[in-house]
């Protein structure tokens, strides 16, 4: 397997994560984005959105870390971190569309006004994202994880954004559960860290 | 089944739509987002981020419209509208990720900001769902549907705000595989529309 891939993004260490929980060996191909690379005809043929997370798995690619977080649970995780019966399907599928929204558009966007000048609103963004870490605290308070009694990929799917949010400034002060569920993420088996996290 | 809704809401028709596709019986209920009835403890009890769309279906509760696509499609769709087998799902996933991104923060919002004076800028949210429909045109000058062979629940996540497109003064004129892949849809058994589509 070919992960396309970038140390800075939390969309690539979601994948990164759940490689590495579920054990599983890849060559990591570092994507320029600053020199246009991921623009660039050979990589378009692969990533129809020229974006980074994309993963090659013999003759299979798959674009979009959404779409290989399944990929790859369905594929080599059995039904552990992404069951197919509707109801548990589902709340897995919740917490993955808060990664997508309240988290991506929210925290990573934050980071991403911080760290790299980026243009979306650093107080909308912040808002935004805040009102997802208090559901996700409010949730996680009477729970370990957050769809299932183990973990899934929801967790990858959450976590590197709500672990870089000090990166956006936004702090987790007000949000006990999710520092202490990110740090059951951080004890589990596979665990890997990423610039930004931890240092 | 209950479907906690509103008329005007495009992640509200997604779901509208599948029900429809599928042949499912419900009621619908509107909340009304103005008078804060989504912020009221009743409503947080089933939808913890306090928004539409929700169902209830008996016990089950599910919230988020990419969730409860997901659930629609496993529970009373069989294999056909959303696939297990693991490349064909994340072939699926892959356009919900394009209906989450470039799509819902995109276009939706580009319509949010021209409809309800919503808080996104309109320059940067245009750009991004026209980043967006780019790919769409190109990918569907090929094919019929997004993801297989078939209509998939990708079709409904996709269809709403692409059709609503114009409401947030983003044009489709340079779009017409966009265009002919929005007359399938409309020709496809239990076809519904919602207002601003068709009008």
């Amino acid at each position: 397997m070919k992960l396309y891939d970038r140390d800075h993004s939390g969309n690539c260490h979601k994948v990164r994560l759940l490689l590495s929980m579920l054990g599983l060996e890849y060559e990591s191909v570092p994507v320029d984005l600053g020199s246009g690379e991921n623009r660039s005809p050979e990589f378009l043929s692969l990533s129809l959105r020229g974006q980074v997370p994309t993963l090659t798995d013999g003759d299979v690619t798959v674009w979009d870390s959404q779409a290989i977080l399944v990929y790859l649970a369905r594929r080599y995780g059995g039904e552990e971190w992404l069951p197919i019966e509707p109801v548990a399907m589902s709340e897995v599928m919740q917490w993955m569309a808060m990664s997508e929204n309240e988290l991506l558009f929210g925290l990573a966007r934050a980071r991403q006004n911080k760290m790299t000048n980026g243009p979306w609103p650093w107080d909308l963004v912040s808002e935004y994202g805040r009102s997802g870490l208090a559901v996700m605290n409010e949730h996680l308070a009477e729970r370990n994880w957050l769809a299932l009694d183990r973990p899934t990929i929801a967790e990858p799917a959450c976590y590197p954004y709500v672990a870089l949010a000090h990166e956006g400034e936004i702090s987790l002060d007000d949000y006990p559960a999710v520092r202490a569920w990110l740090a059951r993420i951080e004890a589990l088996p596979g665990y890997v860290g990423m610039p930004g996290i931890g240092d």
